[in-house]
């Protein structure tokens, strides 16, 4: 059965147009410049169809300079978000660019967003614009880190900062289709970020969503591997780690500090004497690959799951790459059909359990 | 007013005898050896009076090895908890080590103890056997993060799982004391580790106790310094981080992981090619010191404050020098007075707000 997108632009199993992504050209540290630059570098080195949004006179003379008026179109935004500003600035700026680009995914004239924007502002405005798909109780964060051999997927990083046990499973699959569409994960392994690794450890939350998990395991379901803990994350032991919200996100940037803390230490014991020079020196080749695997503008950013498109938010000071492998990204997750993946996940024709029914929305 | 402890022995203003350790002989991954070693080594390097807990014809011969035998007294108990031993251990084992080593600071014989074993098992035991210090609510476990020029206090690493907002601000009390005692730390700041650095970000919880800890800053009080963040955690901002256990306790072991990782991946790409090899053999004085900073044996362990005695727990695979480490912290802490510290600023003759008076324990 072939299913229809809001828009009406076929989502089934016959061969999709390729995808189109809207870029919110005002959103990040070095908005509009960057951002352009990056839509840019998409288009010409990795092939991908984008539209930046924002404000077209800026837009058009910055696409100018690199002579790519005729190749990237532009949709007009007269409003921003500003960098601080959070949930209710949905409400408050229905002409902002990222709800213009919100507007194109709903008309079917785009696929996915790219905002290199406050996460706040970008998750408040793409939930109440595009909407959670039927089924889904919450958007969830996905971000990516940098284990070996394949990337680990923390679910939720910080989009639902109080949640409820049953999220957190939806979480799961969330994180799982994610594993699948991204990386090619065909039987992702799953974790629940907690303390302690035996079963029955953890606080109230967790304690309930693992029952809930280990409920949820077995052949068609999750491949549920049990708790693990903050020294796990980037140890490659699961492929999913899920958490609440605040617990994702305070893990997720105790992590990104500690490795910053670890280089900044390592660069001042190198630079500390003059054998230490010299082996800097030598050294520089070897780090700059490590360095580059742990920077977080190689992985594009992290993902909104669960709403009716594909939302990717880069980091607040992405430069051009930063925004253009986000694009990559983006389309990776729109070509892979991650928002259908998720509706046979946890749609209401889906195999949800039945608490899922009762709770689901409507089917459209 | 010179209070008395429930033994007996002074516990105000004037001068105290040398402080006492008991050393937990049978917890720890090396136990007995290394912790008898550590005990040899608290006494001969560090000047300190260690008693040993634990089975006596064993630790005879281990201290007859390094003929110390007359110089470190026994306490035999049968009795030891297994490291995987948690809350309800305390209960089942009255003559396990640790439970006749809370027996020696009630009675006064010893004034503090120092095991390698199960946090769970120390935690749940000591909680039981010593009691909380009047008005204080809960017991938090304190854990040294090393950042410069001082290191910060993380609190509660995880002995609560389940907190409530007014036990945060108790936390925060218990890092300043514990700041001020083993840092020498006048005015400690303190942060309240959540998501988003403006107020009002956070769960519910952390929401709660901002406001909380709001109310309990100012002259006299708390200096505290608003919500930091997972990166901020060695970036030594503030000197005492306030925590719930379970989310303490996740940043804690993220950190740990993210550092040990950081290191890893430095290794392999200082061993990768002929250049950097000849860099790595430059380098290995450089990074000796900074490893040394960064190993958890070099600060003793974690602490659990606000009981009526002081409890430091080494880490599980502590060797020697890790044990003698943990003894030399629970004599600064003694002999700093914390148990009176924490009275002077929790208990019912404190300047505790009404709603710990309310809640307080009766007063000895």
């Amino acid at each position: 059965m072939t299913s229809q997108s809001p828009a009406g632009r076929p989502s089934g199993d016959e061969p999709a147009a390729p995808p189109v992504i809207a870029v919110d050209a005002m959103g990040g540290d070095h908005a509009p410049r960057e951002i352009v630059a990056g839509a840019v570098e998409a288009s010409r080195e990795h092939g991908l169809r984008v539209i930046l949004v924002g404000r077209t006179p800026e837009l058009l003379a910055l696409l100018s300079e690199q002579d790519a008026a005729r190749e990237i179109p532009i949709v007009h935004a007269e409003d921003t978000l500003a960098m601080h500003e959070g949930a209710l600035a949905s409400w408050r700026r229905p002409r902002s660019s990222v709800a213009v680009a919100c507007k194109l995914i709903r008309q079917g004239d785009a696929d996915a967003l790219v905002s290199a924007g406050s996460t706040g502002g970008v998750v408040a405005t793409s939930t109440v614009r595009l909407r959670t798909q039927p089924g889904v109780l919450r958007p969830a964060l996905a971000v990516v880190l940098p284990t070996l051999p394949t990337p680990t997927i923390l679910v939720d990083a910080g989009a639902n900062a109080d949640a409820k046990p049953e999220m957190l499973v939806q979480f799961a699959h969330l994180g799982v289709a994610y594993a699948q569409t991204a990386h090619g994960i065909a039987e992702p392994r799953v974790g629940l970020l907690t303390i302690g690794t035996e079963p029955g450890k953890g606080n109230r939350l967790t304690r309930k969503a693992a029952e809930l998990l280990a409920a949820a395991a077995g052949p068609g379901g999750l491949d549920y591997r049990g708790n693990i803990e903050g020294h796990d994350l980037l140890a490659g032991r699961v492929d999913v780690v899920v958490a609440d919200g605040f617990t994702g996100n305070v893990a997720l940037k105790s992590v990104e500090g500690a490795v910053r803390f670890a280089f900044d230490e390592i660069r001042g014991a190198l630079t500390s004497g003059t054998l230490a020079r010299a082996g800097a020196l030598l050294q520089r080749r070897a780090l700059r690959g490590l360095r580059d695997r742990m920077d977080s503008e190689s992985y594009g950013g992290a993902v909104l799951l669960g709403l009716n498109g594909t939302v990717v938010i880069a980091h607040g000071d992405s430069h051009a790459r930063g925004v253009a492998q986000a694009c990559r990204l983006a389309h990776d997750l729109v070509a892979g059909r991650i928002v259908d993946q998720v509706r046979r996940r946890l749609g209401p024709a889906g195999r949800a359990p039945a608490w899922l029914h009762r709770r689901g929305q409507p089917e459209e």
